[in-house]
């Protein structure tokens, strides 16, 4: 057992929870409970336990934008609360490592501070996102596994192993003198899981027995019935699609997915294949992953991506980031031919070994089309008898099973959307907790507890806060409905660049419309209107005139003439002149 | 048997296609076919077969652009090829109602003539959208059915009735010298359709008889096992669900599936309730059906919108449009609350009876997350227990009938992205069409036919054609690819108009940054710039500065400076100043 805490010699004695003395009266004590991130969403998981004076975080996840949010390259939780209450923090307390978990990492060290507990291998992944970030240095790393128990004086936390899509995931208890607060990270029950990490399922049934306040459990897959396949169907349909393929075989998944990496490793082996892996994070996590012991790869195995072109097609296996359809990942250009070492010939194998999260369904599709067109044999679908891929999240009997453990006397169902929430809450109330005792909460609803009585009433800023680029800050609403009225109004922009030193065109012009659509030839009318910017900006530059203004009228009166003679329309044109 | 042809007299005998004499010696004929659309993509159909000089076309679908076609309302297919052609041009036939078949036809009517072929559903459909662009007049309508048999000289055109989830389909035969060509429109084999249409399969299986030289077949649901479920198992579980709600009874589907329709009326019918229509296309499908006998509905049974809140919730049943999320159709906004005359209350129940198209998935999924949040019963999903949804499109099984009953020399998949033509080549195999016989093809490829043997080796253009609002054109590829370049670039715009009259702010100044994030507080320094401009263009206004050059050079100093002070960043600022 290994014991990481601020005072390592008081440690709490797990299965005493809500008998120990904490020397606490009954009505001041208050316990609260909220989520900054997670709530009516899939993403930026964000959740605090709060007793008197010590806050707990737990989880700091990212949340991919959508396309609406131009420009925008990640979304994290507000976290104006925490700043407000810096001093309070006693411990960033993280589940497991996917970026929904741990995306907004570097972003809570930018502004605050405070020591993280997590497990060996979520800590890799959370140590190359600070070092991306500059940020290691200064910060307290502190590792634990599932039978670590800290101390926080009046609050002792013990953890309990959950089966997932990615290694280490634990389950979270935090013993408080108003009962134990439960949180179950992302789970699902798979006896059979690839890395024979069991769930913890006896520690969460004492757990239960010692009784539990507050459940805060996951809900991604409430809506779907049955229990979650186990991640060994994959393994044998993996490696049926190997012993069959002929040319080489592409296996594309979630990087973080280390057991089935590992299932992939195992196929290879088992049919003499070498291994190259494309995409940086495949990289990244892999080099993690076999420092830390957590995937085994037999020495020799893998293979630089330039090298893969001189094996014979049938020994050779490529692990490819790009299962979601990203464009700039190695899939997608694998799937265009546009990747530089490798190509794609008629008769490899791909294989899908994830399913599109909701929204990327048409950007994997359309790479599934290339990837036919190439020739390729594509393996894809999640169909039971071909299926590359199971969820790592619990259906619902995975989440009755939790609340059949927990028996918690209050449930407040996390990470997931509204439907998914209120799904959660039948199931918790099909296997026994009282109607009326699942708050189904907003990100900031607080719910407290005191005296043994849960009640929501009040509730903190949390919203959503845009990364771009290095900057972290607020968009608002407006902001973001005025972008796509302008992108809907209709306008021209002509973009060029111009050389100050040289007085002449670097690059461009590029013609943009927006909202306002040619008529036809519209092709031949861009390269008319390009044509005449270059030529009026020429003129201007040889007649000595270098005033951008004058420029810029003179491209929308030679343009707007001209698009105005050739489709009788009259767009605002904006001329866009950059001078380097 | 209603005939309507240009040739009324001269009718072809069924059941001697390939033997009848058109007096053609071998290589001197040729048979083309081709798509100008719906290859490659779902939506915008539109096939033609040409016979010398004769041309054919069958369909003239629109398709809805993806989210990065800013502005774009509607993509049909180019139809360059029938404008040089146009004299050659004998008819339009059109196989069923739907947007994907007939979205086009307007556009097709603005530029080309030609006599229309439908039948009476179709037609009404088709008049519909003609009277709403104003072409109707001088459009020639020939109302067909499936025993109808048209005589156009060499080519003669028979038909035969298929299934699917709108009423009134139509597959067709094109009886050429060079041997039949069969296109199937869309299709499903459902034994026990819900409006007792059942597919012509005897007619079908003595067109296979008599010899099939080529079949266009819709491959949309070939990747998919099995055989598609019957509409009537949505019979039952409406039912079920009418039977089983206590408040309103709200049910969002397509409106042009008139069969899904009535059994919604039905299930009303069956639990004494009323019935209104929301949403302007369910009002106007529900007439066209109701007027031309497609739709049964007992007198009294249909009630006006404001009535709804006068009678008893579980009196009451709503059809209502928006089943694909679109933001402005009735469900969406009921979902919010914003709809004028009807509210959905805690305890009513909503039956999303259609499946999310592909794309469609976040915005249906937030529509359910909301009507949950209003207490709502939500009832979706397709399972085989719950499902209010069952496919019009064939399944892999359905597919193999029509390949079997045809058994065609040539086959040409067509109505799918890729991987759905490449599946369905392989059922075709399977089914016994000749290994090389099938062609996919892209959108212009044309496939010809001389003397019994076919080959594609030409092609013509067949691009998308963009329509906003009014106007139809072309696009470029050019034009979207910097348009969304721009979008990500990071730039700052301030809109403000100014009257010229009266030199002063009229309206705005309104900031939409692109791809630029401001840091914390952004509302705060949105109003900041605001404010910045609105006293920078007074002052300037004051001094009798009217020049806008001026006035944005005054613009871009000031808020530049502000910004640069507050976030120390540097955003591209695009001053826009309308004046009127």
């Amino acid at each position: 057992m290994q014991i990481c805490s601020p005072e390592l010699n008081n440690r709490l004695k797990i299965g005493n929870t809500n008998k120990i003395d904490y020397g606490l009266g009954g009505y001041d004590v208050t316990l609260s409970i909220f989520a900054l991130g997670g709530i009516n969403e899939i993403g930026k998981n964000m959740y605090v336990v709060q007793y008197e004076d010590d806050i707990f975080v737990i989880d700091c996840g990212g949340k991919f934008p959508d396309e609406s949010l131009l420009g925008i390259d990640l979304i994290i939780p507000e976290m104006t609360y925490l700043e407000e209450n810096r001093e309070k923090i006693r411990g960033l307390i993280v589940t497991h490592g996917h970026e929904d978990h741990i995306g907004g990492v570097p972003y809570f060290f930018k502004k605050l501070n405070a020591p993280v507990y997590a497990t060996d291998f979520t800590l890799g992944l959370i140590e190359l996102k600070l070092s991306e970030h500059k940020l290691l240095r200064g910060t307290e790393l502190n590792k634990i596994n599932s039978d670590s128990e800290l101390d926080f004086g009046k609050i002792k936390v013990s953890f309990f192993k959950v089966s997932h899509s990615i290694p280490d995931c634990l389950g979270i208890v935090l013993h408080t003198p108003e009962g134990a607060v439960v949180h179950t990270g992302d789970f699902k029950f798979d006896l059979t899981p690839a890395n024979d990490e069991q769930s913890e399922i006896h520690k969460m049934a004492r757990i239960g027995t010692e009784g539990v306040m507050a459940l805060l459990s996951e809900s991604t897959n409430a809506e779907r019935t049955g229990l979650t396949p186990s991640e060994r169907m994959v393994a044998s349909h993996l490696e049926e699609a190997f012993m069959k393929a002929e040319g080489k075989i592409f296996v594309s998944t979630f990087a973080s997915n280390v057991n089935r990496v590992q299932q992939v490793v195992e196929a290879a082996i088992k049919t003499d294949r070498k291994l190259a892996l494309l995409g940086r994070s495949m990289v990244n996590v892999v080099d993690v992953a076999i420092e830390r012991g957590y995937l085994n790869v037999p020495e020799g195995m893998l293979i630089q991506p330039n090298v893969v072109d001189q094996l014979d097609p049938h020994k050779v296996a490529i692990l490819c980031t790009g299962s979601q359809g990203e464009p700039m990942a190695a899939l997608s250009r694998l799937s265009t031919g546009n990747y530089r070492d490798v190509s794609i010939y008629p008769g490899d194998t791909v294989i899908m070994a994830a399913s599109p999260i909701p929204g990327n369904e048409k950007d994997v599709s359309k790479i599934i089309d290339n990837l036919f067109k190439l020739g390729a044999k594509v393996i894809y679908g999640t169909g039971s008898t071909t299926g590359m891929h199971v969820s790592g999240h619990g259906y619902q009997e995975d989440l009755k099973l939790m609340l059949t453990l927990m028996k918690p006397k209050y449930f407040i169902p996390i990470h997931g959307e509204y439907r998914m929430l209120y799904h959660h809450r039948l199931l918790a109330e099909s296997v026994g907790v009282e109607k009326g005792n699942t708050f189904i909460v907003k990100n900031g609803d607080i719910v407290d507890i005191e005296n043994g009585e849960a009640r929501q009433t009040r509730n903190i800023p949390a919203g959503d806060t845009y990364v771009d680029g290095v900057s972290v800050g607020d968009v608002g609403e407006i902001v973001l409905r005025d972008r796509k009225q302008l992108s809907e109004d209709g306008m021209l922009v002509i973009v060029l660049t111009l050389s100050k030193a040289e007085r002449k065109i670097i690059s461009g012009p590029d013609t943009i419309s927006r909202g306002f659509v040619f008529v036809k030839n519209s092709e031949d009318l861009m390269r008319d209107v390009n044509n005449l910017v270059t030529k009026t900006v020429t003129e201007l530059q040889e007649d000595n005139v270098h005033r951008w203004n004058v420029i810029k009228q003179g491209i929308k009166k030679a343009v707007g003439q001209h698009i105005f003679q050739k489709t009788r329309r009259r767009p605002m044109i904006l001329p866009i002149i950059i001078e380097i």
